[in-house]
């Protein structure tokens, strides 16, 4: 395909202090740590607590990071692709923000939405500016402040999020490693089974939506975990066989984390033994579009040269999608 | 550059039927039509009045439109980019909404927030995605709801914007025709200049903020009329520079519609006639992410195969930006 690549050389992330354990969670809403853990993984989740920071604080401490793990100036960077469902404002975009905090003088900046998927439209949409020779180095952010939007009385949703943000620095490259190729599939939602009510065009903030809870998170659990189980499978197979891989050829599966079950039956379908897949879930929760870089940065120090690593997200949109990269570090 | 390059192929557009024009203005804010026209440059705007639509229903039209004069079937679009401040939902996207309807199977697709740079920024992306080989038809859309952010009595904003959609399909060319270069520029607009106060992770709903007003488009006149100002010159003369273009070069100005006298400035520093600058302000307002291919519709019977045409815009973000292209059509 292209003769430039597109490779990740840094890796940042940003973790909100406070931690919010399946214990406290049982003072605001009738449920209890075994079920929790049992039907989802997580045992505790960070918030970004003081009201006055937003997506973009967080945003801007993990691009931080992954220049400095690159060894690359802000001012060297030539785009921001954000990827978010909780911008600080519908606009300015919350990527501009960051630009203009870490000093990326000359790049452009935008955000992205696609939910759950938006970290990985987001690093493939980077990738293909590197693999045209328009850009050399492109920050990639998945930021969200799920807090923002979460109704802490509803058990069925404020138990599976988290507050983080994760970044990578895509470069171009020009051996055989980086991006190599990847799958995006969407299907419209027009069911509404993980939306945000009000707050847009269609329904404007008014003191009724606010009353109705309508700038909450809302989603059909059982639907989107049934999409979630098949979709998050299929596109990762997909993936693996348009480049002729088995299951013995990939070193790493990096799964979206929305629930241990979800990924488990994924890494099934794909034959991949547990300890080759990426899981912290459990100290996390969903951060929505911040969980692959999140996961990257956990288990960096683990990855070689030359891994292939299969990444796979789940979400609303509904979207989904998977990215097939040679680690070039 | 790139050995493949990205052509438009077709173009839609999308305009509400409910004209509202100055006269009508007069009824709510203490103004009148010959101070908006001497201003701005504008006598009327359309106006989505049903309340059950959205931009989605906006973008769906355009990108019909668009995709007919393409000749081109939905089911072979690979990916949709729908540029907006104003998106249905703050999730599921939009361009995922529109995905569904038009029958895009195919497609990936998501929202980009870069406010009135919105559409340059689209356009310019998935001209990567096809650049690197990796889409082959790449839907762009520009659509935006600007009433549903609009505080109808406050004088110096809701006389401004109006709302609309415009589209166009981009498709691969192995010839010289297509976007040629871009320059796109950013810096966070942490001072406020043009934003909406609530509704994001910085200050989510509640009853204050809507009580407060603080859903509404905000903007200080004075200084982004001075940036625009300066920043839409800057990047036109910009463009042309690095691709050694002189005003005899260039048949066509697009630029975005947010004040004649900012497109007058940027015409006259370019050395261009205004028989070459496409100006549709007057009727329509600044729609925001649309007014770039509104424009593009309403000329597109006069473009002719291999003109040369820059694209210019600035807005919201800070964001503005230009792009250059060769008519392929």
């Amino acid at each position: 395909m292209a003769s430039i690549r597109a490779k990740i050389t840094g890796v940042g992330h940003y973790l909100p202090e406070y931690v919010l354990t399946n214990k406290e969670l049982e003072e605001y809403v009738e449920t209890n740590d075994e079920w929790i853990k049992s039907r989802t993984g997580i045992s505790e989740r960070r918030l970004l607590k003081d009201p006055d920071k937003a997506t973009s604080f967080m945003g801007e401490k993990a691009a931080i990071e992954a220049l400095e793990d690159a060894g690359v100036d802000a001012s060297e960077v030539d785009a921001i692709i954000l990827a978010t469902v909780t911008p600080d404002y519908l606009f300015p975009a919350t990527a501009a923000l960051v630009q203009k905090r870490i000093g990326a003088t000359k790049a452009f900046a935008f955000d992205l939405s696609a939910a759950c998927s938006g970290f990985l439209y987001a690093l493939s949409t980077g990738g293909t500016m590197i693999e045209s020779g328009r850009a050399k180095k492109v920050l990639i952010i998945g930021a969200d402040k799920m807090s923002s939007i979460l109704d802490f009385t509803d058990r069925t949703t404020c138990i599976l999020f988290g507050d983080a943000a994760g970044a990578v620095l895509l470069e171009a490259s020009d051996e055989d490693d980086g991006i190599v190729d990847y799958v995006h599939h969407t299907e419209g939602d027009e069911a509404c089974m993980l939306y945000q009510p009000a707050g847009g065009s269609k329904n404007p903030a008014t003191i009724e939506t606010v009353n109705n809870k309508e700038h909450y998170l809302r989603q059909d659990g059982k639907s989107v975990f049934k999409k979630a189980t098949e979709g998050m499978a299929d596109v990762s197979l997909e993936i693996m066989e348009r480049n002729g891989l088995k299951a013995e050829d990939i070193a790493w599966l990096v799964p979206h984390q929305a629930n241990l079950r979800i990924i488990d039956a994924t890494a099934r379908r794909m034959g991949l033994d547990k300890e080759k897949v990426m899981i912290n879930i459990s100290h996390y929760g969903n951060t929505t579009a911040a969980t692959i870089p999140l996961c990257l940065y956990d288990w960096k120090d683990k990855l070689k040269k030359g891994d292939n690593i299969i990444l796979s997200a789940f979400g609303g949109g509904l979207t989904w999608g998977a990215i097939y990269l040679k680690w070039a570090k």
